[in-house]
């Protein structure tokens, strides 16, 4: 193994959490940035003076979690309003904040915080989408987070964008800015959603992510209501909606999808497009609970993601997977569905393919991005460690000692390595004095 | 302040998490185990030689967490069995291993395992309800956590008590030697369920408890199938069983009650009888939803309990708290139920009141017992902290960094002062290898 630069030894290796198998005492040789090999100790190759070493004993090595929607910024509004109804929320808490707060200063250090704590908690790719998406993906790419970082497209004035005529445009500046610039970088459109895109926006954008190459992001069917409305309006569901202007494919990604009926499952599993869940956020919301079991036999591909803290309120992807395979046990009366590899997979694998980066993370191979993290399996919570689904069951982000992106450290031993942390906290905390400020200014929601 | 040997400086205080004030800068001083003093900053006590200091600053101090429901020593099973139906998980998985394990030692030591992920995670006083719970009390006071810790009665040979003619007489002899003999622990009687104890075992228990002035905890409609069954037999539901058996008062606490209905709500708001709800063991093994919102109404004492790590699979009431209030939000169609104060409060003083303790823990205050904890608020995830309701929504246990129990610094820093923990987990991890032995040797369930 010549040329490595990262040697990692002494692990557990759970190489494909999809799989479930456990190899323990073993080895991973990285070289810029990629994996250039796996093996047991008994074979481990030679510790060069120019090679880091990891030390992984008492650890578990695995794929980085793969976080399938985030707005990275929100968690500037983490905790600002709760416990409301979803439309009391949005318009009378959210939307407010955002055209009062939301420039690039704050999308940039909000989405640090946002990669600080994904990091901290395993997540090594981000598919994340906002305004200011350019001060996201600089903020992302700074503290040296893997992402798919897509710029919001809606129908009314947004932050950046304060004539929505512009929206595509917008959009297709950030495209041509960031396709090719950055290896941890990868670009894409986000239409915010059926009910705030007319069918021409929709096409527009869709057209611009076909000839871009890249992924077109949509919220679609989260709530009961919104279903509703697409019905009255259009006379179809809203994936039919999609289905009918041609949108679907294998690079369109469906958010949430708590409302999707057969037919509409069987329109994206023959058209390919991917489905992000976001459970934390949707029992928060009351939003709705997907049909992931029917998603997944129908072979579409499903994706975890944690949405933005201002609806979930957290970023971490292990309690993700605690939270969404017991929902689903228990909506369904079926303690059997969505066993832990099932959602071992979504994490990791499954949120690759979603993503269009299958080929290069979401399991540890050699030719593989060395994304990858290590779990203390020193830590009561998680003894005995019987399988891997202790991970889903009793594991949590804190439990993340080490996370490699793309080959480089970026945190060891739950210190964060790549960036200063402790400006990232002030700049936010800074910015929710002044979100504090002027919510006590403004007037009272009617 | 003169006397007093704690004093904790600099804190953010929730002293009534309930009530959701917080209080910046205070002061918290203890002697003898009991609070003797809380104030502002401008007016704090003399830091004396012989007083301990603890600088809160950064970090929010409040009532330590109450855990209404436990079987501690079954962190042996955490991850033995999932995925499965609750019957082949209870028959083919959990029962033989425990008739094959279970003794004073497996339930001393995996208790004392239990105790340190709860201490790790905040919580202060649990119930506690197993087999040799006589090897339990004594690992809860060995480890400096405050227990209700109940003798488990059945109407089967169970470890301990191989004639179940003994049981009631057992569960005498455990409350006669730990009646009034650690300040720490208040033995208790524990009746596993309406459908494993015939109505004569739950009466003679119950005329038990009462004579000594204990607590009688149950097991209570956890299933649809139990409720069918209680039904088909007694012609009654279960609470109507308990109800007309003479067993309901403020000193039974129900367990679960995923299936009690509205006559069902109103025999126990009449009665005083307390509910511990478990949520994420009830979503895992899909036993059910409770009615929360209604008992709550109906000014039934509620709780919040992990269950056991076999079912859970963890012993963090942070999440917990969270888990419980997402699911209702869900399974409700309704946002707004289950706010976050509510989930604060059945965690602290609600819990302390289904347990007999609203007197003496729950809450901060002069008098009460010094019982509490300090999150560290600095860490990415919570920030910002608007609102003590990021506590539930965001915050998990691994955010607590000092625990204080009746006075005594049990964990500080995140570091156990207690006691020994590397010894815990070698015992645990033994006995562990020797499940995974005798799993192995064991004929396969069919």
């Amino acid at each position: 193994m010549p040329g490595h630069d990262l040697l990692i030894i002494n692990a557990t290796l759970l190489a494909d959490p999809g799989l479930g198998e456990m190899r323990p005492m073993s080895w991973l040789a990285a070289a810029g940035g990629v994996i250039s090999g796996i093996g047991g100790m008994a074979e481990a190759p030679a510790q060069t003076a120019s090679c880091r070493i990891i030390d992984a004993a008492g650890g578990l090595l695995m794929p980085g979690l793969v976080n399938g929607h985030c707005h990275g910024a929100m968690t500037l509004f983490r905790g600002l309003a709760d416990d409301l109804p979803l439309m009391r929320w949005l318009t009378e808490y959210i939307f407010p904040a955002e055209a009062r707060l939301v420039d690039p200063e704050m999308v940039y250090w909000c989405s640090r915080l946002a990669a600080a704590e994904m990091i901290l908690s395993g997540t090594t790719t981000v598919a994340d989408g906002y305004f200011h998406e350019d001060a996201a993906a600089r903020a992302f790419c700074d503290c040296g987070l893997r992402a798919v970082a897509a710029q919001g497209i809606i129908d009314f004035p947004a932050p950046g964008v304060p004539d929505p005529g512009r929206n595509i445009a917008a959009a297709a500046d950030f495209l041509a800015a960031w396709q090719g610039k950055n290896p941890l970088v990868t670009p894409a459109v986000f239409c915010h959603s059926p009910y705030t895109c007319s069918p021409d926006t929709l096409r527009r954008a869709k057209a611009l992510a076909r000839e871009s190459g890249c992924l077109f992001f949509i919220h679609l069917a989260e709530t009961k209501e919104e279903v509703a409305q697409i019905m009255a309006k259009h006379g179809q569901s809203p994936a039919g909606l999609l289905d009918s202007l041609g949108l679907l494919d294998e690079s369109t990604v469906c958010v949430h999808g708590n409302w999707l009926d057969a037919e509409d499952i069987r329109l994206l599993a023959a058209s390919g497009a991917g489905v992000v869940t976001c459970p934390e956020s949707n029992m928060k919301l009351a939003a709705g609970t997907a049909s992931l079991d029917d998603l997944l036999a129908a072979g579409v591909p499903v994706s975890l993601g944690t949405d933005g803290c201002a609806s979930n309120n957290d970023l971490d992807l292990f309690q993700e997977m605690g939270a969404c395979s017991r929902l689903h046990k228990v909506a369904s009366h079926d303690p059997t569905v969505l066993p832990a590899r099932t959602l071992l997979e979504m994490a990791t694998g499954g949120g690759a393919k979603v993503l269009g980066l299958a080929g290069e993370i979401g399991c540890l191979a050699p030719g593989m991005r060395a994304d990858c993290l290590i779990v203390n399996l020193r830590r009561p919570g998680l003894i005995p460690f019987h399988s891997p689904a202790t991970l889903v069951y009793a594991g949590r982000g804190s439990d993340v000692s080490t996370v490699i992106i793309d080959g480089r450290v970026i945190m060891e031993e739950r210190r964060i390595q790549a960036f200063d942390l402790d400006e990232t906290l002030a700049r936010v905390r800074h910015l929710a004095s002044k979100l504090k400020q002027s919510a006590s200014r403004a007037p009272r929601p009617v």
